[in-house]
């Protein structure tokens, strides 16, 4: 079975083909500058990178590229779209409308549509996508698998904010979470190597990269995440500010003379580690300014090591015990200062980091960091968002 | 050495007079409806309440009758205002411009005026109650003793948001903390009741009223606390949201058509524990209506208790360790529900609540409410934030 992920951004693309049968990525790549001049696709098989130069007004036009790209005699993979069983769209925001990986028809389509406002970023995007992806086959099966339905299972004491009752049945205004594909790819492929039954395990999973949540995972479902109703909340991340008192926003706005739109624009895309550290909202650059002796990177460093230290605490609270922590994305594949930094102090907790294992160079594989007396485990599991898409995709067939 | 401790509101004042020797209440009382019609003040002592009806235009009218009263012949605990040694001002912010309890003069008064619009709400109140005393008394020593100076002790990592650091520099907005003297007070008391050093403690503060915060304190010192640049951040409170998505704000204030200044005032004032119930801010309230089978009170109730949970959670991590849980302040002292709540499924951390001492009417004394193999004790303490604000007028003598 060959299941077609597509990864759909307002004037971007990305795809992958996976053989459901082996997991392996078939082929892979993107296109750039969807309707801007200028259009791009980058396709990588065969272990080689193609790219076409061609103007892509709409999503239509990227989406027929892409599929002529995977049946080309050169750079294909497939004699025709007829071997592609399925596609998976991810999508960003569910609401409460829906709570799994749903079939598109006309009428999930339906119900999509005003979930737009919760990621008015991202989900107008995907819809885009899937529609041009139904014009082109439309006797294909698809599926819209949602960044939020991992988070899904949280009891109502953790996902309700202390607002008016009301306000959250009318506006559907609570905690939603992110990167639940990856949460629940790492949570559970911990528990597979580990050889132990997911039910049986409390796991904190910390998906850290330009954008970083952490989650609580009890018995394979998420109990409690860090962002909320969007991304901005929970842990200060590459240029957003995470938990912030809101009295503190209203205050700041009012001294630089910034409405509420823009102190979101300001939180967003201002704060976080670029704006603590004036240096950069990249980890790579704030390690390298900071063994250079810059202060303020090295205390966006340190800060962002505590704020996660203090949810990995939250969450063994709320799980009621520790099993497992897992560090993935970017930043938590690739920074061993930020995992020694989160794992210090947890020794009381059961939590003890091998330093020597802690450092190693990313190969893409599982590394298990535990101290041989740790009675937490503590894992490096590279994230696979894509393969859980595709995962989902194929379970609904 | 008798210390009179104000703690002055924009329309009200309260006030004890404190026997250094004993550390015992001589007389205490307070003022109501200053500025406006039908003043009164409100008198105890010799196990008597006196009442005087009487128009009181401004602060230095109440504090006139104030000293009046305690001269009393008949209502009066001493012969003449000499008696007085000092005078302990509450004042609730001290931004960063003091970092401890500071004598009141010309300078440090100066010193203080700018840091009004940190607690508008508040501090000038104080100041008020500040200058009528100066005015009435203009010999007497006087300090002011900070809410937020206990917290002052916090690292940068812990009390900076992940903002501009330009505008944290510029405008001070950080995390300052507030019920600084109840935290210290119960922190120490813990110590002393347990026959430890504090330096060798880890304790979490949880003072838990119609406001409410959690501090962790380690060695005496705090290092970290759920309040934030304002009181309302942190865990849920009486009327207060507690932490929220900032983004939730924004979106909610666009939905319901209010203005930055208006959501924050719906934030203050009709959310929390008022907002996710529907019944009443009041926890005693609250647990009536949980028990009669109110769902939305009961929803309230373990929203709070779980997020004090995960508080008590972050604060073991943040401490590395815990060896005292202490709960205080109104629902802290007098809420048996909330303190199983918090306690429940930290058994794996050492924590264990003896689920028969947790209930018992509150007198006054501290309980140990742990069992008997609790690696960590759990103690109530009540609080007395006088005391704090004259011992450390005193102090300075």
């Amino acid at each position: 079975m060959k299941i077609l992920v597509i990864n759909a951004g307002s004037s971007s693309l990305k795809y992958q083909l996976i053989n459901m049968e082996t997991e392996e990525v078939i082929a892979k790549g993107g296109c750039e500058r969807i309707g801007i001049d200028g259009g791009k696709l980058t396709h990588k098989a065969h272990g080689e990178t193609f790219v076409v130069e061609q103007d892509l007004p709409d999503h239509t036009a990227a989406i027929s590229l892409v599929l002529n790209e995977l049946v080309d005699k050169k750079a294909g993979v497939i004699q025709s779209m007829d071997e592609i069983d399925a596609v998976g769209h991810r999508v960003v925001a569910s609401g409460e409308t829906f709570t799994e990986t749903t079939l598109v028809t006309d009428e999930t389509m339906k119900e999509l549509e005003p979930l737009s406002e919760l990621a008015p970023l991202h989900n107008p995007a995907a819809i885009l996508g899937i529609n041009a992806c139904r014009a082109i086959m439309p006797n294909k099966k698809m599926a819209m698998v949602f960044d939020t339905s991992f988070h899904a299972t949280m009891p109502p004491y953790a996902y309700l904010y202390g607002i008016d009752y009301d306000d959250y049945k009318k506006y559907k205004v609570r905690k939603y979470g992110f990167h639940g594909t990856s949460h629940k790819y790492v949570s559970q492929a911990a528990a597979e190597y580990l050889k132990k039954d997911i039910k049986d395990l409390k796991i904190v999973t910390c998906h850290l990269g330009n954008g970083s949540s952490i989650s609580a995972v009890k018995g394979g479902k998420c109990i409690d995440t860090s962002m909320g109703f969007t991304p901005l909340a929970g842990v200060p991340m590459g240029t957003r500010s995470g938990d912030i008192d809101v009295a503190a926003v209203e205050f700041l706005c009012n001294k630089k003379g910034m409405t509420f739109a823009e102190g979101m624009n300001y939180l967003n895309k201002k704060s976080g580690m670029l704006g603590v550290s004036g240096v950069s909202s990249d980890f790579r650059d704030l390690c390298a300014a900071a063994d250079g002796g810059n202060e303020r990177a090295q205390l966006a460093l340190d800060m962002f090591a505590y704020d996660c230290k203090k949810y990995v605490g939250a969450y063994m609270a709320a799980l009621g015990g520790l099993d497992v922590i897992v560090f993935t994305a970017g930043v938590g594949e690739n920074t061993p200062s930020v995992r020694e930094g989160v794992c210090d102090g947890l020794e009381a907790f059961g939590v003890k980091l091998d330093k020597a294992k802690n450092v190693y160079k990313n190969d893409g594989a599982i590394h298990d960091l535990s101290a041989a007396d740790s009675k937490v485990r503590i894992l490096v599991i590279p994230t696979n968002e894509e393969l859980v898409i595709a995962r989902e995709t194929a379970a609904l067939l």
